[in-house]
């Protein structure tokens, strides 16, 4: 459930952030959206800021960890609606609001992920007092504020980390439009009143998707993480040596890979001019790299790959898969002697576990026999989908075999 | 949310069949209990049935198999339902409602998982209509009915598969003692209405608990596969040759699994008298087996542990998981040459699986150095670890390192 809360201040409002160069093509056309909703016509955009109570305590949950810092993927909940939140970059500004003891660890929160736009703001007593702080931090008579006072804020649970921009459009839109009756609150929550009460802002009430759940017990961290595993596996990117023909065994691999996993959007990509092209591909919510290696020394292609990724200072959000595969005829040559010389991924994948790549090996049967590689290429299509879809931080380094 | 309706009859009572030699201790402690609630002192027990309605399309899970039969861990949902249900054997019959065109499937499970005290009844066009089908069909006036007339019936919706045999015994008791007022329907559900309106029975709300929850989304599949795979991964058995002394490298893995893993309860289990033993072990809700292979060849161990899980015709409701734990020091050979003489664990892990068993390799390095050593095997418990938690079916018969 989300609030739209209409400012009733009528100051200039401040151009929006949205213009800035940060934004990208999505963020544009929302911003066209939010204009067009506008009351006037051809008028300026409005000032939108998000007020989050994160103050809870989590005692539904059964564990000792309030639930919005719970880690998932090894991430704090909380970080995952920020970025939600960020992705809307005509919001303004984010306040945060968390309790005194809490404050230290949010703000570890904020420096380690990168978020922006955001401020804190200490909890009251109450949920509905901790909002009424938020709120108030944004009055324009706060002294010596860096916040200007926006005419719509949303108030969004820290523990609702799935939404997607266009739910806080339909809300500022409402807020912007409608006025707001008793009828409205009849049907509204407590915070809508609240809102009236206390802030003399008028409330209405906007229909939510399912994906805005929050969470609330245990079952529902298995959810999140669940789901967020799956939304981070929909991307596939063969890294390969172009240079080779369209029958080279990279592109059978990537045939295999499309067919099996049919669900899953799979690209690929030349090494040779992939540098510039990485940071792009991880900025397109790409997180899973599949790196063909052919060429001597064993882990060419492999290395260069993570040199390209470690100089992209890249996975802030999300840890990085990276299966590393290789070739070899098993009826010529023992996948145990290949082994041997692959062994060093332990000590490579320990490494760049602290930049948060998560490197497995795999090793396919190159068969002359038509029908026998297909089924290797098959059966190491299905390692690589279980590999990113786990992405089991326990079993990196390790070689496996297709 | 469950309710026990009492019925209006007064017709002695059936025995219970929790007498039967089928029940445990735990099953022989609930029927004292539920004795111990009748009316009249040192009264026979009470005559139970449940109604389980299982006619709905789930619309809203967004996938096109109706919720109740969506699998989780290869299972239909409504498996697990059940066979919470069959652990409170003082329920005499389960009468599940499912709709004309999933009658087949539904047999179908039952045989496959073996289900006891089912009937099947076809649903009606609303949820109102199939409970009161089932109820229908525990009427004492059916003709060729193998069923009885209950005095208490539970129904329970068949997409909410986790809840205690406490809480069914709690709705039974509240069923025996109460009865029934305008007051009580108010708070109550729509149910509560209905066996009132139409089958003349009294009912009262009980107050579940938050594990009652209804799979009624998408997020809610992921969140039950997530508590089924924690619930079958708290036991671990460490199969060994206990011939050999205390300090034996199977004795310390065994300590370190202890240490590393102290959320989860670790056994062992002598493989030379263990036969009889295993069928017990997988009673006991243990479905992991650490297997420590010292002698030639190779998988001796392995292979009698796997010749008695198929004999004691075990997994019909869960895969079990077996790693076959190897050990070498890479002091003086390579784990690569140890693979090469472990390679046939691939085709092992084929056959195995078609038994429900999850086989994977794994080998220590078995140093010298006691440092390296704890390293190993606490390395080799974190694999371990990882691979019960995930129970990934395409990662079987592959040889990891520690």
């Amino acid at each position: 459930m989300e609030q739209g809360l209409r400012g009733g201040g009528s100051r200039p409002a401040e151009p929006g952030p949205c213009l800035s160069s940060q934004c990208g093509a999505d963020q544009a056309a929302s911003v066209s959206l939010l204009s067009a909703a506008g009351a006037e016509p051809g008028s300026r955009t409005l000032a939108v800021a998000a007020v989050l109570p994160a103050g809870g305590c989590g005692e539904r949950m059964g564990v000792p960890t309030p639930k919005q810092f719970c880690p998932v993927l090894e991430r704090p909940l909380i970080s995952y609606t920020l970025q939600a939140m960020e992705r809307a970059c005509w919001i303004k500004d984010i306040i945060v609001v968390v309790t005194g003891e809490n404050m230290e660890a949010m703000e570890n929160i904020i420096k380690k992920y990168k978020h922006k736009r955001i401020s804190l703001v200490e909890a009251g007593v109450t949920r509905h007092r901790s909002i009424f702080n938020g709120l108030k931090a944004l009055a324009d008579n706060q002294p010596n504020s860096r916040l200007s006072k926006p005419e719509v804020v949303i108030i969004h649970d820290a523990v609702r980390p799935f939404f997607e921009e266009d739910i806080l459009l339909k809300v500022v839109t409402a807020a912007k439009e409608h006025g707001c009756s008793d009828y409205d609150l009849e049907f509204g929550t407590e915070c809508l009143q609240l809102a009236l009460k206390y802030c003399h802002i008028k409330a209405k009430l906007v229909e939510g998707s399912p994906d805005l759940w929050k969470v609330t017990y245990k079952r529902d961290l298995y959810a999140a993480e669940s789901i967020i595993k799956e939304r981070i596996s929909q991307e596939i990117c063969i890294v390969m040596d172009t240079k080779e023909n369209k029958e080279h065994i990279s592109h059978l691999l990537e045939e295999v890979l499309k067919t099996e996993l049919n669900h899953i959007h799979v690209r690929s990509q030349a090494l040779y001019n992939a540098g510039s092209d990485i940071q792009h591909i991880i900025l397109e919510q790409c997180y899973n790299f599949v790196c063909v290696n052919v060429k001597e020394p064993d882990f060419q292609e492999t290395q260069k790959l993570m040199s390209m990724l470690e100089e992209s200072n890249f996975s802030i959000l999300y840890s990085i898969v990276v299966v590393s595969v290789h070739f070899l005829d098993f009826k010529f040559a023992s996948p145990s002697q290949k082994m041997e010389s692959l062994m060093c991924i332990r000590e490579f994948a320990k490494k760049m576990k602290k930049r948060k790549v998560l490197l497995y090996g795999l090793i396919i049967n190159y068969s002359q026999d038509e029908q026998k590689l297909q089924e290797s290429l098959r059966q190491g299509a299905i390692i690589i989908a279980a590999l990113i879809k786990e992405r089991n931080s326990a079993l990196i380094g390790q070689l496996l075999v297709a």
